[in-house]
């Protein structure tokens, strides 16, 4: 098996941290720099479809890219600690909170991220009418966070799940931009420090990312 | 069990499509008028969470809101056929292509059509660039759609499973904007075909909407 990463953007980072959270260290892991477009290359296209990373290529050369589908295949190779539910009922709470956390936190950030930092003008096509619409709609999302963890210690319950790591690596993203949690946004706050000082926290990190 | 539904909006029409393919009908349906802010309410917003339509409440109490954790919920209840896949290996190509479908076609659609339909000017803050972006970038992952069905029948390998509901809700809602695929590409047309014309299609359908 055979993890294709790169350092500096958030869906590979989800990968890195939930194999973190489980001490999986027997994967192969190809980083790649996307600055000289290593993820568009002939022979990268041809294995996984699109330019895609994070992406896994399993021993009998099934191909998967998709942070959340790589992850919950990782679950199921490395059972424990369990990240993604253990009945069906469990599993369906977890993903509403997984899917609350991406849509509504993560994916505007990215974007607003996409669309207004100076370093990713060269890179991207860039629309500050679309970043400010999604970063504000982050933030408004915060909100609906801190709510929730005033009621409940993790996002999804009374433990850690992948909930969680979509969205305080959505959240941390968002740093790049100078967007920091609200400081009223007092559990949001408590749950941020909580994941932050996680060792995972710094899985693959270079050494001067924000997270380190 | 009971799921509250709405007629006309795509991510309850997602649910009904997996119920009808499964032939699932021993659920009470909880019909909720949206104009009307039935979704809105006190009650609805202390037992959900939030103002989410499909929603899904469990005999013990728990409650579930987004359309693809409910889905999923279901096949554990209602495992035949198959639509989340089998093995690990099918359930993580499945989930990459169920993501895909969602994020680069279905999600962009409903914002082109939240910001830019007449209809909804009165519901939400529409803002046409961001309508016209989100309509833009579903069109180009059309394309993609269409490579990928050059190459196999259904989304995710050579059955229908939940990635061709999400694709084709989200393309379906996209004629309200009169976003129909371009003829030219031949593999999404003949997979829309496919799909339109699946007795699912109709599932709790107005009669005088597009799938009808």
């Amino acid at each position: 098996m055979k993890l294709y990463d790169t350092p500096l953007a958030p869906n590979p980072r989800r990968v890195r941290w939930f194999m973190a959270e489980k001490g999986v260290d027997d994967i192969e892991i190809v980083s790649l720099n996307l600055i000289k477009g290593e993820h568009k290359t002939p022979d990268y296209l041809a294995k996984f479809g699109m330019p895609n990373v994070p992406a896994l290529e399993l021993d009998d050369g099934t191909t998967i890219t998709e942070s959340v589908a790589i992850c919950r295949y990782l679950e199921s190779r490395y059972p424990e600690p369990n990240l993604f539910g253990r009945t069906p009922e469990e599993t369906a709470v977890i993903e509403m909170w997984l899917r609350r956390a991406e849509m509504m936190v993560a994916t505007p950030l990215m974007l607003g991220v996409r669309h207004t930092h100076p370093a990713l003008a060269a890179l991207e096509q860039q629309n500050p009418v679309i970043g400010d619409y999604n970063k504000q709609a982050g933030l408004r999302a915060l909100k609906m966070l801190d709510r929730r963890l005033a009621e409940s210690e993790w996002l999804a319950g009374e433990r850690l799940t992948i909930a969680d790591i979509i969205g305080f690596v959505g959240l941390d993203f968002g740093r790049l931009i100078k967007l920091a949690p609200p400081p009223e946004l007092t559990h949001l706050g408590r749950w941020a420090e909580a994941m932050r000082s996680r060792p995972a926290a710094r899985a693959g990190m270079p050494a001067a990312a924000p997270a380190a």
